[in-house]
């Protein structure tokens, strides 16, 4: 990426960062309302300071196709509540067991055990309310937010993230083949990052072509991004990251870079951004954030 | 109850319990599908004989405005996907730790508590993807369906269910008061029976009045079935149950009964009936059987 294209993404993710940061804030309840542990859980998880990779996606989207990416900030927000109930879940004791979270004690390590578990219920749940209450969304047709909510309920359903987390939990300490790891990835990463394209897509009316086309494009950014994540815990700084590196080899699981190594690894990674530039082709310059995010995805430090 | 009413109870609490769980059946994917385990948990939890009280009461209230119940089963049974998610967690060892749940042991007993978390998880998504699949129910305005799964997630979420097991977490062992113990119930099962009638009556088109009545209804018979639960809990049979009797009393968890005694908990729920029978009082015979499990409420041994 040179160094103009570079500044212009960094600019670009941190508006959109700080629009989405506000919108989030905006919509949660305050902390002091009843009972205000789970308001307090779910603000510390949910402000935590994350990349907010899946809302800007879902706008850039909407841009991409011409739409108007402010009359959808309710359907970007509830992808990363989605997306941070999933971390909640997964970081619990009984899952991955983690400590550390985007530089920060887990929701369990602060609130306990079970009001992470139901901080990630109440996020999980308000997801879709945030989806479905079409006051939000003046001017979007019933049909287009019902399709949209109904594919993030699959993308995120048992088929979809839960069924990765699944299969993940699953394979830890056992012999695990390339084909195997790119399916848990697909699912548990991957659905949730190709339908906030998608999202984005049907809720500006775009055509079945164009959503199809940003439909490849979130699919092979999905997993180019799971292959950096898994590049970055072995080679990674524990500080820019904000949990501990290494922690994939500690815990004997299986990831890209154990199985193809280091190179092959970034090589598999670099020619899914060019796959994903392609999927690109027929777009004009609106696409142009889109464009840009795939130099993120290999060259992020965190 | 009049061994007449009661006849007709029992043979139509039957029929509807049949129906429901063949649809239930139907609706979830095979047990052999990938990931296999998730699927068994989910069938194990959701097909263990439970009594399909809320499905039920959202038909009946189709039923009770001249709507058709048969179009609205995929609504029925997303209710009863997110009653037994709340169960599978509820029971987990970092909230209630129970080991028997309708006779059988826990989903954590039996699939391990990372799976009973993620089976818990996936119902709730999946009952949101069942609720808003409008090719499930043809016929049906897109815009009954937002509003309806607007209303259950609001009823599931911080300010419902998911609110109501966070103070009743903190409560235990706590000195509560009769104030905070009705709140508690309102929002653990309280709103999710409400919202089980408003949701049958909404999707057949009843007026504001008529899903209004129905709405005071479900909450008048919410609070009876709680006190009628505590009482079971102290006098129940636990074979006829599924559970161990007194275990709220073991954990010294605040009850009706613990607050006023026996005699007073089953007047406060007989005058409760009464009042939900005269919520009923516009509607026509078309409303028997929601007049018929009132009596069902009180007199149930399980």
């Amino acid at each position: 990426m040179n160094r103009n294209d570079e500044l212009q993404l960094k600019e670009y993710l941190a508006g959109r960062k700080a629009l989405i940061d506000a919108t989030l804030d905006g919509l949660l309840p305050d902390e002091e309302l009843c009972p205000p542990v789970i308001f307090q859980a779910v603000r510390y998880s949910l402000l935590a300071g994350g990349k907010r990779l899946r809302p800007i996606l879902c706008l850039a989207a909407a841009e991409a196709v011409g739409g108007d990416s402010k009359t959808i900030l309710p359907v970007a927000c509830a992808l990363e509540y989605i997306h941070t109930y999933s971390l909640i879940h997964d970081d619990l004791p009984a899952m991955d067991n983690d400590d550390y979270r985007r530089g920060r004690l887990t929701a369990h390590k602060v609130f306990g055990e079970d009001i992470a578990i139901l901080a990630g219920d109440a996020l999980l749940t308000e997801a879709f309310h945030l989806l479905t209450r079409k006051e939000l969304m003046p001017g979007i047709p019933p049909e287009y937010i019902l399709t949209v909510t109904a594919e993030i309920a699959a993308a995120a359903g048992w088929f979809g993230m839960v069924g990765g987390q699944v299969l993940d939990v699953r394979s830890e300490g056992k012999k695990v083949d390339l084909e195997t790891l790119q399916q848990i990835h697909r699912l548990k990463t991957g659905e949730l990052i190709r339908v906030s394209l998608r999202s984005g897509a049907i809720l500006s009316g775009a055509s079945t072509e164009m959503t199809a086309s940003l439909s490849d494009y979130g699919r092979q950014i999905g997993l180019a991004f799971q292959i950096a994540d898994d590049i970055l815990n072995v080679e990674g700084d524990r500080v820019l990251l904000g949990k501990q590196t290494g922690s994939d080899a500690a815990r004997r699981k299986v990831t890209f870079p154990s199985l193809l190594g280091i190179e092959a690894s970034r090589a598999h990674a670099e020619s899914l951004i060019k796959e994903a530039l392609k999927s690109l082709a027929s777009f004009d310059d609106r696409a142009a954030p889109l464009r840009l995010i795939t130099g993120y995805i290999l060259e992020r430090k965190s």
